[in-house]
């Protein structure tokens, strides 16, 4: 590694003036001939569904995959581009840069995950084409949300051009690994728990891991917080918690599976929420609180429900797991995260471990649990088969067997996570993607035209405070 | 009053690394067992949905009550979050208390709320089991909401074990005077009007009287905003403004319930800005606005029209009652406000009594009126039915009659929010809390780690402005 | 031109203190007595909907609008308060304005949208009245949203009280040219291209070109950002561009019209990002991007997939479409916005030009060629008789005319904006509104109470960054 690491070590040079608009053109004018060639609208978004419609006896247009779905979409949206960037806005002068690229990543990457997803989930075998509805839409959302989590780890030390190539990758990985984990094994995960956050973050910390800065301190005067910044964030962390029930909830099964599945979300969060701020207060001096935690660790729990969030977890199950989640992930950011710095070399720049990773364990782990206890007490005959799609192929196996194949899927989430992010970091430690030396990092003027940073007093009339 | 208040008068200790954590860890657990012997899902998220839909013909998944409300749900949660925190983020050293002491308010007030409500409201008889629906976070979130507007009177002058003290109490006062004024007396009240903002505001204000502080001025260097705080608080602002409509339709009848209870609220609200802002500049020099009755007296109307919001006020009757309110809001911040600190010894930092107490009740006398109004004619017999429920043992119910009862359900929520207030204000004076002295008020560094207040030039590469 | 300008040219006076109250009162009052006389709650929000259900047959309360359209409506209302505010806060010094004046004149606008909208779109002959419901609302929504593209182009130039008088005049042509494109000319325009965009643009440049200014470079050191200003200008941007897919969808058809719409416009928004990120870095020196760029171009493709969105478009259609509107904007933001304020005397503070104008002419002529070229191999015959509204007196109308038609309809919203604007401009250089003098633009100063800028060191305890 270090070998490697030497060969990259040269000035560097962050000008991206041909790259990164050589990199969207070229990606985009792809995403066009590919949508052309392989991407039409689906029987529900077709003008022809007044034909379906007839067809198969469906008496109303409120039975449209979009009238269960659109608002989920809308509030997962909301939380990819609101949520992810504005969490990411914490650092003093980054909040450019955790905006707009996080705004450039999730823009790219849905497009991708349209095709990437659509070949393995959606494809009509009959004319070759993919056929998108809402359902596609909210699982590109979601695919791109791995690479969002990926971009918390190297936040502030790399290029748009390298976040680029990440995505393309991230979800590349994403969408074989989640082909693997629900379809060849045959796992649920509604809400992500192993395919999104621990394949996003253990990918993002692989990456981290090989792109390894040994003279970060030269920036650390702008890796932190001031008042304002930490304010912004909070509009992130808020609208990802309040819209994480939708988030599990968005393709679970109609009726039932939705519902319950917000009702979980809804309770792991609140009980996070409880014990964030107890081990946060406990582990200060003079039980003060610290911002860092209240911004991450209350969400912990919606991560770690997300597997489990469409299973009968009960009311009180939801929060045990936002009970533990809590208090580990507030744990992680004061013991962990420095840990994994000064040992294992990997700089987490948001603390993703402990957001992300561990979380999406424990949910990984939950899911196994709770699906090898299912019984057709608790679930029903009917139930059962529903909600673990005891169907087709599957219709011989049990919840304990099911247990073991969830198991499995977490495994699949990690191998990919750590295996793919050693690659992709690699790639980018190539010295040909613009990214900034050590001393300036975490700072938006190496991308962005910053004109003015505060107001000067001549500028203004007022002077005085009455 | 006064000999309490000498007695609670000591050096303050702000120390809260014993309390916070030990009533937050002690509570959440309580929930945790709670929830364990009580709490279960409805039928409407319980994997049995399955069979419950045939037992009770119904055709599709649609017409599960989630699909109802979800939508509104997820606006009122955006509400009580991101709303309520971001509104009382004005102050310009307490923005992380505002948002961050709201958060945990809020997500440990909705799980009390739920066991409490649930007592009350949705006990299955048979299994003795509370049974929890989509319909219950919505009104988990609207119990919360009432104390989280007795929060906008004491913010800055609590400390976070007060605040959840607060809301253990409140939310269990909340729950009787809702019982009683819902079923009980069998009151509409739809928008919550009485039992949400009368109450609620109430509560606070008698809090904040029990809790008099003759030395405030000692901080009032920080009691007042800066400009960027004023642009932080707008957030709050609009989305309580935006998302109120679904505030008041959360959990009204479906079909044309909802319907009429969005466009009542969307047409006060509008009326309400326009005499909000007559009256702003009619009373400051040379017209200015003034933005703290920008960013409260403009959500006056929606908190007027809660209890009417059902009923046929028709558009216009809407437009009115805004009307009012933003006259009488914006008033109560020019000259009552200062009246109630003075004379009353009543210190309402964010001025709840303009907000949430006047045009609460408001709120109710409007729906006592037009309860009493109501007639076949407008109504039609079988919507007349639907709207009121006049059914079961109020089949014989009049609408005269019900006008009374509406009003009587005002004066419950006026008892309950003052002698609640009062009772719970003197066990807040218990020096027990770390409540912050006189000089530390309204600032977050009492409670919170605060890095850094803004960049130094030194940190930063550009100083000039082109 | 320069006849009427010197007669206009006085000393200035900003005093509002009559004429703002007097405007929001009469206005107010106006609007409550209109509503008494006109307008009704229609059969879906009214009391007799559980008859009318029963008239009809429908089976279900869920078949009401409101389920169809309420969601699409909250986020359509977010973009105009919270999307439409936020993004012209960029300014250093006029967030208030921009936040605040924006809040003022939606509200307004709104219910002066439902009455003229009412007359030409739900008048009941029957009895005279105006019928609203939930498509009313959202319709109220989109009127004023042209009216605050308008502001954009006048930011912190005018009064709140010319603002006003703009948006009475606003809402007014916008009715008109409304029902010539989607009555008489029959026309479609689900998200507004034409309608909206077009209009509003045109309108606000007219009137920016009216009112202009030759000596506003006295307050030039007002005219731009600070850091926290594009963080919050950002806030607006995604809200609008996450929300887009509703807006274009919120009166399209019910099904697979709302279906295809959202897909559309989430793709064209999507395409867009890259492009303008492209352009951004290719023009500036360094490649760095300028926030200018992101914060408005990024939109462009939900403008220009507004007409076409219901449309079968197909899904590389609306990515090709997303792709030209970010290069054109973005350079429009590069060299055409200096050009119009040099040659063309048109101060466009926002760039209105650049996101709505150029956009919205090339989503008229989009719309107009994708509704020539429709077919029934695509469409379906009944597919296409739904999306272009064949029926009635339209019955025979066929692709080619439509599209005719639809390049009509372009022409009627150029006119309305162009020639609308100047007669409103010349209106509005009445010297009686209290429009501030060339010095004082930018500036919060001169309509709001400005507390105090920044918090000064002294109200502070600590000093130092660890």
């Amino acid at each position: 590694m270090d070998g490697i690491r030497n060969v990259c070590d040269r000035p560097k040079n962050t000008n991206i003036k041909l790259s990164l608009p050589v990199v969207c053109f070229v990606w985009q004018l792809s995403m066009i001939i590919l949508f052309g060639v392989f991407v039409r609208y689906n029987e529900e978004s077709d003008t022809h569904w007044v034909d379906y419609r007839k067809e198969n006896n469906i008496t109303s247009d409120i039975e449209n995959d979009y009238y269960f779905r659109y608002p989920s979409f809308q509030d997962v949206h909301v939380m990819i581009f609101v949520g992810f960037g504005f969490l990411m806005t914490f650092l003093k002068r980054y909040s450019f840069g955790a905006v707009g690229f996080n705004f450039l990543v999730a823009a790219f990457g849905i497009q991708w995950a349209l095709l990437m997803q659509g070949w393995f989930h959606s494809l009509d075998y009959t004319d070759g084409k993919i056929k998108i509805g809402i359902e596609n839409l909210i699982n590109a959302d979601f695919c791109v949300a791995g690479c969002l989590i990926a971009y918390g780890a190297v936040l502030g030390k790399v290029s748009p051009v390298q976040l680029l190539v990440m995505t393309l990758f991230g979800v590349t990985l994403f969408a074989v690994e989640e082909y693997i984990i629900l379809n060849v094994l045959h796992a649920k995960d509604a809400g992500g728990s192993m395919v999104i956050h621990t394949f996003g973050a253990y990918y993002g910390l692989s990456i981290s891991w090989v792109l390894y800065r040994p003279n970060l301190d030269k920036s650390k005067h702008l890796n932190g917080s001031v008042y304002h910044s930490d304010v912004f964030a909070m509009i992130g962390t808020l609208f990802l918690w309040m819209f994480w029930p939708s988030f599990n909830s968005a393709i679970a099964d109609h009726g039932d599976g939705q519902h319950r599945a917000a009702i979980n979300t809804y309770l792991a969060l609140a009980s996070t929420v409880l014990t964030t701020v107890a081990m946060s207060s406990l582990f200060e001096k003079t039980g003060k609180l610290d911002m860092v935690h209240i911004q991450n660790s209350t969400l912990a729990g919606g991560v770690a429900v997300g597997t489990a969030a469409e299973f009968m977890l009960s009311p009180y199950g939801s929060l045990i797991v936002g009970f533990f989640c809590g208090i580990i992930s507030t744990l992680g950011y004061i013991y962990f995260s420095p840990f994994l710095e000064e040992k294992l070399k990997i700089q987490d720049t948001c603390g993703i471990h402990n957001l992300h990773a561990m979380p999406g364990v424990i949910g990984g782990i939950v899911g196994a649990i709770s699906a090898a206890a299912a019984t057709n007490t608790v679930y029903g005959d009917l139930g059962l088969e529903n909600t673990f799609d005891f169907t087709g192929p599957f219709a011989k196996r049990v919840p304990t067997i099911q247990g073991g194949y969830q198991a499995a899927g977490l495994c699949v989430a990690l191998c990919f996570g750590i295996g793919g992010g050693i690659f992709v970091g690699l790639v980018l430690k190539l010295p040909i993607w613009g990214d900034p030396a050590d001393e300036n990092c975490f700072d938006d003027e190496i991308y962005w035209e910053v004109r003015q940073t505060c107001i000067k007093a001549t500028q203004l009339k007022i002077h005085s405070d009455s």
